[in-house]
């Protein structure tokens, strides 16, 4: 049926010299790479002629046992006539011949995944016309040589390795170290060895006929659909098996055919900063690998470009295939209404456009370009909202190293909080604190094998965290980015020897006191001071500098305003510090979404006295200890309801296994039992008997809270008084109280009795009254698969993704070191689920939570405060799944905001733009005439 | 409305006399107690009369703000006279009064949950006319008092603790020790006080009036419904609120009216045995509660039970009585087809039938009498099955202590494994083989703290184990459990001090080498050798006597081939020996649901391998070590296979956290590292690098074979090989290998690539083929959650229930032993969770995994070999939720059959049987003429 259907269809749509039978919108017939290139000529854009070959055609093949239809070579002759007469050259012909390029094109860009052949239509009588159309027998000879390599390899399955070996001899007979070096006999003899292996290896001779060899090549591009890394990234990446690819058969155009060829690369903004100006580099006599390979320094475009480097401009040497350049790409970018990232090739005095894709860019020219474009009436406010991906942010709000500077990498760990920190080598929370008591200004990096909560003081302090374990979730990771310091975690490349003062990286040892940089961005460790930049964004927000004064700061405010006005979602924050708060309120939060009372339990000595409390024996014991924290905590929730000024403040009641808070070393014990009055051997048995095999899923949590319910009236007790005292002060406020780890309805009733209980008593004793909520986080399976009871006892939700990913994996984000990247790596699972919600499991758990508990509260609040509420991917699925509000350190606020305006975006749909530009990241193809990545990429190492 | 409506309808139902107006089937509307009120006298029984309010009125009651809807005294007046006459007595006549009594009765039972009010209609003129029907002023003086304290107490609100003040202090002034030493003067003094004490608390005095007492008592009931117990038990139980209860008024009796009167209970079989004999006592001249208090001795109700005691017996002192009481029974037993328990009184030779229920029985005579009235014709084989409780078969099947013996109880702890055990105290696993190897019929009692798997071999030759730690489900409850041996776990009376050798218990303190016994059962440890009797049922199991021999086998047999008959649900069991397996067969085991291959691992010098194959640094170091254990692996399974005959073999490949094998002494370390020949430094690092927070959430399950898969591959090698070599001495196979804590199918596609690679290759080595299955545990939220995926990977699917509940609660089962007692004994759950199935989170989960993964293979296996699937509850919404079979550990591999056939038999419905044959359990509440549990419960210790 579908053979019958397809014999009426189009099959081949031709493109060339500004005129094309496709367009921009046929990606599902012609790939994305053959609508772009049919969109190019339909703008006017001269590129070298070609045709595609529809998907459907891919499908026939496939179905037909890797035939061919009847009938299509036929219709492609047409067309191939076609290129003929435009690119002034014949298929196959010895005096002048023309040669084709094939490659792949799916619907969406699936890099690297599919084969290329280039230089198709070369052979022993071709190669002639080519020496003399080049004039330069060793480059025509080298385009041979690599053809039948390519060619053996992609088409017929020759053993990649033995013709690699043959080269590799060969150089080695002829005493050259570099393929380029090798004189134009030698590829000549090379040629003949590679046709030999072929007869060999296939026991036919290797295709002389061109169109044998094209038609060979069209084959194997479809069968690539099939190849087993094509599969498996669709399977991956959700793309249907049956879309199959379109095929690009494209004449190849030269730019090495002498002084008035040329070839280069540009911009049409400036990439780093974003400014408004045609920015590129060519080389004449040359191939467009040669512009990267860094042998031959590229010559600036235009004479704007030129800066002092004294080079001639392509402005200056071709002034009128540089007027054409200037003119395209003004087409380009008026188009596509993008920044784009163009490549040309000059032969002979006339451009050529090979490939044209969404630019990439710094965040700053992201920024700046988006707003621009705003401003130039290219795009609309959504558009400029859309263009900018929120992660890129991060680089906008982290102090970043000098992007010119020398690194010496010698380790690489995972970037688990951005920013780029310089600092001395130390081993413990104490030394760095010393340190920079002794020199405020001093500069330190705590390196720990893992950190844990007694380490924070030390953190504080500290430029920049290096530890050897855990992964992006682990307590080095979370307070990293909760208080936006920089940190590499999981950093398996060193060995921390904290007894010796030190630690071993490749072939490196770093002692206590050197100089070590850490990007936190990019997870690399670098010996000695790489100069670091602060973010202009940042100094503004943090009033260092006036926003009038950055240029960059005003873009930035521009486009969150605009996003603002976009999302529907709320986006608080993770704090639970006055600073934090200030800090996360001026980055835009718009209230707390979790404050953990137990990171305020580590200040000063406060942490005695939660040692007391947790070791005493009987409640009275525990009374005494807790009234001594009570004043404290009453103090913290002071401030921090004073910065947010009324906006919902959600307070966490105590939530970690308390052997997070027990003294380890007998030192430690002796002290405690000391202020404590007992025995230590007495204080070292109760220590003994608190050890939990798995604390994760231990006596925590609102299980502290019920079986000693003075925890919980004490809390409640601290945040109802300092909302009253605050609330005199003629401010409002709205504390939230959250109830953490429940797995049951009646844990939280209890829990709430208490709350309501100690809120009406405080409200009495002061006279004062204000509204607050009584609310649960989401963070076990059973909690969130009976919400609809559990709704009935909450006044909000909160989901810890955390804690939910941990329990609906059975997977310790403590623990996942040994096997978790093994998973991410081997693609058992497409991403960290600690960085990244899980849609599929955890995600689900979420739908049925906020789908049963607004079954039973319909307009139950709803928001989630685990680590994801700052991770863009996760931020839209919240948004999804109808959450109000995400919640998410300081420094991830912006990035939050942005991203919930994607999501509302993402949600309109609307006209979808070209596929470069939506592609930023994937799009890692090369241009049209450089050599392709698959296979012979490490050869191109070696020119 | 409903004012309107039941205006029309019938409010009271009259009983007496052999006639009554409702019966057994209008319980809705009359309660259980009002419905059986009722139908005894429709088959003839005579009770004392009195009529039903139903519950609608209880209902109307409420609506009305606590008031009688109109007409309602009215129409009972006219039942009322009905009383009088037929009892021969009036209401507030000072001459021959007639008493009542008014109880509630609900749908269902709530035993102890509402009011009871007894003797209403005495006052201070009918008491003359008590004193003179009793001929004892005493004992009608203390009616009166009784009256009068329980109605204050009950109806009118007086602070109980106040009556019961003034009844202390009479007794002090009196001197005298008890309640019935009081003369009739001081009684007729209290009831006087108690009435000022009235009249001080409510301001008005005691009503006199009988109707009103009586309307006042019948309120109280209604009102009860509504008390704070109540509806929390009806939250529990998930009782609607609308039901309502009934109240029962009813004439009073008294056996206590001289020489002619008596009271007495009776079983209409032997309750011990099941033997079919009429079998009671009874006493003359007494009330009901004189036959339970002991201080007189009832004498036997036949002259077949009067043995060698030597007293008269009621057949031959009232053989008229007798004759009537042989022929109410006989009417009993055929009318409600069941062995019940019977209250009676002879009230001056009249005999009045006070109550019948369901009769408590020892499983032994549950199961015999079953049987037998299925050969009486009385019951069907459904009906016999659905009688026996799959719990009562514990007793049958382990060993029990001799019920006469005495106990000194020292301690509780859970009845973790049921069974009686007696041995001598060690306190290493280590210890308990040398005693037993010095003398092999040495019996020791292995005390500790917690076990680990490194304790098995002390555990397999203990009579039983004693654990200071852990719930029904850790270490020791689950070996112990499986191998069949007595465990009481968790016992936090003790306090083991190893070191000393010692442990404390309340008031006692047993050393290394003292006896003592253990009532798995019950939860008691007891000093000294209580002695034990065998369970026969067990004896005829495993072969040491023959079942020809044992009628009661012979019950048990029929019993359960009538269980099988109905069961759809398949039985299996957890099992890892020849041994445990060829029990299990014997018990009915219709294959084997699990197989943990990492119990094989500790027996003999096998640990060694096992550590050095974690230790191991490489690749090449792990295969070195794991060649060791092939042999020995395939051994075991060579062995399991032949017993198991072809039935089906699930084997689980390796599961446990690593840290279960590891060496934790230093000599452990140093012995060790000998064998490795590495340094002991060397390999105390390596396991230090591999400890873990949680190992619970760690390395572990399939995450060992999907980075090791050199483990995964020696285990698949080891199964297929075995069931070659067993396949080829002519015997079937049938191996199914299941993959645990699979989190994502990708995980569940690598394990099972290898496993049929593996079976493959074997294969095609041996030249034999078999079939065999791969499948996973669903034993983590997120494989239910994604089971539509899994179950494209795999053939069956196996729920680790115990997993499932750790991680839909986040709750280790190893560290709930300090709140989820807590937990249970405050109601905040139903169950231990790991004892019985969590059926609302945990079980949506299973819900969820059977649709989602039949939704993509509609005939997918799915099973359970969690602990759970021994449990009766659980293996109903197992039946329910459309599971394939249940595997359990083998001691209840016929409890889960017959608990199978229940859930056949609760699906099939039908006519449900009176309350008191469902009730077994729950029919706690007292005889008629006894003193009501509430409030004065306490006092009943005393006389």
């Amino acid at each position: 049926m579908s053979t019958e259907k397809s014999k009426k269809r189009k099959r081949v749509y031709f493109f060339g010299a500004g005129q094309a039978e496709g367009h921009a919108k046929m990606r599902d017939l012609l790939g994305g790479k053959g609508a772009d290139l049919a969109e190019l000529n339909r703008i006017g854009i001269r590129v070298p002629a070609g045709f595609t070959i529809t998907t459907e055609v891919c499908t026939e093949y496939q179905k037909l046992g890797k035939k061919f239809p009847p009938g299509l070579k036929e219709e492609a002759k047409d067309h191939l006539k076609r290129i003929e007469k435009l690119m002034g050259a014949r298929f196959g012909d010895s005096e002048n011949p023309l040669l084709l390029s094939v490659r792949s094109g799916a619907r969406v860009s699936m890099p690297g995944m599919m084969d290329t052949v280039l230089n198709i239509g070369l052979n022993d009588r071709t190669i002639a016309g080519l020496v003399a159309k080049m004039g330069d027998p060793r480059a025509a000879y080298d385009c041979y040589r690599r053809f039948v390599q390519m060619y053996g390899d992609v088409v017929l399955s020759v053993d990649g390795e033995k013709l690699e070996e043959l080269l590799e001899r060969k150089k080695k007979r002829r005493r050259v170290r570099l393929d380029k070096d090798l004189p134009a006999d030698a590829l000549k003899e090379l040629v003949a060895e590679f046709k030999n292996v072929v007869r060999e290896t296939t026991g036919r001779p290797f295709p002389e006929d061109p169109h044998e060899q094209l038609w060979g090549a069209v084959g194997a591009v479809f069968e690539s659909w099939d190849g087993k890394r094509a599969v498996e990234y669709r399977r991956l990446h959700r793309i249907p098996n049956d879309w199959g690819t379109a095929t690009n058969v494209q004449a190849m155009v030269f730019g090495n055919l002498g002084e008035t060829s040329a070839t280069g690369v540009a911009f049409t903004r400036d990439p780093a900063t974003g400014e408004k100006r045609f920015y590129g580099e060519y080389l004449t006599n040359a191939q467009g690998e040669d512009v990267v390979a860094g042998i031959r320094t590229p010559h600036p475009i235009n004479i704007a470009g030129k800066g002092e480097s004294g080079l001639i401009s392509l402005e200056e040497e071709m002034p009128e295939v540089y007027a054409e350049l200037v003119d395209n790409y003004k087409k380009i970018e008026k188009h596509y209404r993008e920044m784009a990232d163009i490549e040309f090739t000059v032969q002979q005095g006339k451009l050529w456009m090979l490939q044209t894709r969404s630019g990439k860019r710094t965040s700053v020219a992201a920024i700046k370009i988006a707003v621009d474009m705003v401003a130039e009436g290219l795009i609309s406010k959504e558009e400029a909202v859309k263009r900018v991906d929120p992660d890129q942010l991060d680089q906008l709000l982290h102090p970043m190293f000098d992007p010119k500077a020398d690194r010496k990498v010698v380790a690489k760990g995972l970037n688990a909080s951005p920013g780029a920190a310089t600092g001395r080598v130390v081993f413990s929370a104490d030394e760095a604190v010393a340190e920079t008591k002794k020199d405020p200004k001093a500069k330190v990096i705590l390196v720990r094998t893992e950190t844990s909560p007694e380490d924070i003081h030390g953190m504080a302090v500290a430029q920049g965290i290096l530890t050897s374990r855990g992964g992006m979730t682990s307590h080095a990771a979370v307070v990293a980015r909760g208080i936006g310091k920089c940190c590499v975690a999981g950093c398996g490349d060193i060995h921390v020897d904290r007894k010796k003062g030190l630690f071993h990286a490749k072939g490196a040892t770093v002692r206590r006191g050197d100089w070590i940089s850490l990007d936190g961005s990019t997870g690399q460790v670098m010996l000695g001071q790489v100069p670091v930049v602060d973010s202009e964004v940042n100094q503004v927000l943090l009033g260092q500098k006036k926003r009038e004064e950055s240029s960059l700061y005003m873009f930035f405010e521009k486009l969150m305003s605009w996003a603002d006005g976009i999302r529907r979602l709320g986006v608080r924050t993770n704090a639970e510090t006055p600073l934090d708060s200030f800090r996360a309120v001026r980055f835009g939060a718009e209230g707390i979404g979790l404050a953990r009372t137990e990171h305020m339990f580590f200040e000063g000595d406060r942490i005695d006295a939660v040692r007391e409390m947790i070791l005493a024996r009987d409640r009275d014991g525990r009374k005494k200890a807790l009234a001594k924290l009570l004043p404290l905590q009453r103090k913290d929730f002071v401030e921090i309801f004073r910065v947010m000024e009324g906006k919902p403040v959600t307070v966490r009641t105590l939530d970690p296994p308390l052997h997070e808070f027990l003294p380890a070393t007998p030192k430690e014990i002796r002290d405690l039992a000391t202020k404590m009055g007992v025995k230590p051997k007495k204080l070292q048995e109760i220590v003994d008997s608190l050890h939990e095999l798995n604390p994760m899923l231990g006596h925590r949590g609102c299980r502290l809270g019920i079986v000693f319910e003075e925890i919980t009236e004490m809390q409640a007790r601290a945040i109802m008084e300092a909302a009253c005292i605050v609330k005199k002060e003629g401010r409002k406020v709205l504390p939230e109280v959250m109830i953490p780890l429940v797995a049951t309805k009646k844990e939280l009733e209890l829990q709430r009795e208490i709350v309501e209980r100690v809120a009406r008593e405080v409200m009495k004793e002061q006279g004062v009254k204000f509204p607050y909520l009584v609310g649960t986080m989401i963070e076990l399976p059973r909690a969130a698969l009976t919400a609809d009871e559990v709704a009935g006892a909450a006044d909000f939700f909160s989901f810890g993704t955390n804690d939910l990913t941990q329990t609906a994996f059975g997977l310790s984000r403590d623990d996942a070191g040994r096997f978790l990247p093994y998973y991410v790596e081997h693609g058992i699972l497409p991403a960290d689920p600690f960085a990244m919600i899980d849609q599929a499991g955890v995600g689900l758990l979420m739908r049925i939570a906020v789908e049963k508990g607004r079954s039973t509260k319909p307009d139950l609040k709803i928001g989630i405060c685990g680590e994801h509420g700052g991770e863009p991917s996760s931020v839209r699925f919240c948004h999804r799944v109808g959450l109000d509000y995400v919640s998410c350190s300081p420094f991830r606020v912006p990035i939050a905001r942005l991203a919930a305006a994607h999501a509302v975006l993402e949600e309109k749909g609307g006209p979808t733009p070209p596929a470069w530009v939506r592609g930023g990241k994937k799009a890692a193809g090369k241009a049209a005439q450089k050599t392709p990545k698959k296979k012979t990429a490490k050869k191109s190492a070696r020119r």
